[in-house]
This record gives C-alpha cells, structure tokens and sequence, in this order.
C-alpha cells in the first residue's frame, strides 16, 4: 500500500460543451495506488468544468443533461458582465460541482451498474485536470 | 472501534418525486460503528436520485423545492432522446448531487439545528440504496 | 500534527445574496493543523446558504452567477407555500450543496490557478458557520 496516494489524471475536451467519462482511468490509478479500501476524492482544478457521476450507458443521457443545461443557462445572457463571456460555465461548474467522493472496497469503486465519473466540459476545447487522493 | 466501517442504507420511495429523510438511519449506522470522529460519506448507487442536507422542520421546504425542480426541469421537454423518459430525473441528480460528507464527533454528526439528511427520489417509486462510509 | 483536527470558521454576510471568499481563513486553519497532507472538508451547517469552488479573479463572475440564480430560482414563486420566504434559498443551497472537498499536500490546498473557496449566502444578511475538517 502506497500511502497518500494522489495522482493527476489530464483531460482532453474536443468541444465548448461534452461529457467526458473517465471512469477506466479512476480505475486504473485505483489499482496503481493497491489501497483496498477507502473513498476516492477527484477534484478539478478549473472554475469552468465539473464532476459528476451519472449513467453511463445510453449516450442519450449526456446529450440530453448537456442540451437542457445548454438552453437553461444559456451562455449570452443579457446582464452578464464577466468579458471572457463564459458565465454561464461557471454558473454549471458550481451547480454540478467540482468534486466526487465515491467509497470503494476490495479495491474496486463502489459504483451501482448504470453509474460512470464524467468530468462535464463546459467551457472547451481545453485540457483539463482531475486531481484523484485516495483516504 | 471497527476499522473500514461502511453500511447499506435501503431507502423505498413510493412516489415518483419524494424527499425522503434519512437522518435517523444514518445516526444509527455511525452509533453501530463505535468510531467518535471523523466525516460520515453518503453515496448513492442511482443515477435518478440524488443526497442532500436541507431543512427538517416544515415540510413545505420539501414540497416547495420538488414543485420547482419539477417545473424547472420538465419530465418531458422537446429535444429530450432518452427513450425512458426520465432524462429530468439524470439532470436533477447530478445538480443535486450523489453524495454529501458531512463531518461528527463525539460519535455524533455535526449537522446544523435546521439540518435532516435526505434521498431525493426523481424516478421512483423504487427501492434504493445508499452507501454509508465511515473514514 | 494535531490528530482529528476541526475548526470552526465563522462568516458574516452583509446582504440576502452574496458570495464571500474564505480560501484565506481555510489556509490558516490548515496551517495551524500542521497536517502536510490529505483532504479538507468544508461543511456549512445551515439550510440556506452553501459552499462552492469557482474563480477569484474577476468579482464579475460572483455577480452575474448571483444575478442569474436570482433570476432562475425567484424569491417569490406562486405555488411556494413555506410561510418564512426563502424557499428559494433552500433550494439554492441544495443545488450549490453544503460541503466541498479539496485535496492537500505539502501543507497546501491544491486548488487551481482561479479557484476560490466560496460562501454563498442565499439568505443573510446573517453570521454562518462553516466546520472545517481535515482527514
């Protein structure tokens, strides 16, 4: 067991808006670190994506949650002032969040069948970062 | 004190959207842990659910905040694809979340006077399960 | 290093909606902690205001997110029916949520280049507490 444990995973958006599922590489570094149990924490070190833990296996569900969110929040709102003109980024980062804790045991994620990590691009193409610690 | 601590909790919805709180079997699963201090994770298994910690004294908090979640993200919304219908229930899960953290000591959480925690059921009536881990 | 280690930060806001950054009180505490690394949970105990990691660079950005909830989530909607008027704030809150978590190491919070850690009141003007607890 390697104790504190952390490891950057790097994310390649190809789009303004896009969920990215990056579940395998949660897994991976999982693995790499040999704990067997304990929680994961990802956090994302940007103020325009978030994190968020969702279903994973119609891709109808991504482009739905990104479409609604997209018209809900739309990105030229009269009254926003920010000049980089991604408020409404920052606004989704704050309301899906900047970090996931998921439990995991005999060196697995506990996560339920339809379940899988995204990182919720919103203001791409841009690379991005995920911390993982494992406690 | 038991080392690894983690618990089910199975919760049954009965309504399509429904606040359910579970305070009370969380503070039963820490008492049976025996651990004095540290932060108590909740994860939920759902991608249709979600956890929160809101108010526990008038019940209207919880009607009032489904009614506006409800008319906010409509259970069906043109340009919705997901053919199960219950692409309101993915978004609101991850806007509400699927865990919380919440931190105890004394062997008791440190919520706040106001402060129940609750499963937010989106797409019930189901039975669902949320996982208690203890670090 | 102080085994367990919780502090309590105490806000006082000054307007029913604001954003007010405590990423300085948050680097004190972990400095008198003297724990080199790990994570750091935030848990505020109210149900009307919430926590949140987003820029600190421009004031823009808190303003036009506070500008748009306000105007999504309205202090007065028709169908409300919780007699103290702040459901609004509620809801707010749990979509913003009540606790961050942000990993540490070498004694600091690795947080990105832009990010802050946030106080938002939804419904002050009113002194808040937020638990700090470091694992």
């Amino acid at each position: 067991m390697k104790l504190s444990f952390m490891q950057t995973i790097k994310v390649q958006s190809n789009k303004r808006e896009e969920m990215i599922e990056i579940t395998s590489e949660v897994e991976n570094a999982l693995r790499e670190s040999d704990v067997k149990e304990g929680i994961c924490v990802l956090f994302t070190q940007h103020t325009t994506c978030g994190l968020t833990v969702n279903e994973n296996a119609d891709p109808d569900v991504k482009s739905d949650m990104l479409l609604f969110l997209r018209t809900l929040i739309p990105q030229y709102y009269e009254g926003f002032k920010h000049s980089e003109q991604n408020s409404d980024a920052h606004i989704k980062s704050s309301l899906v969040g900047s970090s996931v804790t998921i439990p995991f045991a005999d060196g697995k994620l506990l996560l339920g069948r339809w379940q899988g990590i995204y990182l919720c691009e919103f203001d791409g193409a841009r690379e991005r970062k995920v911390l993982l610690k494992i406690i």
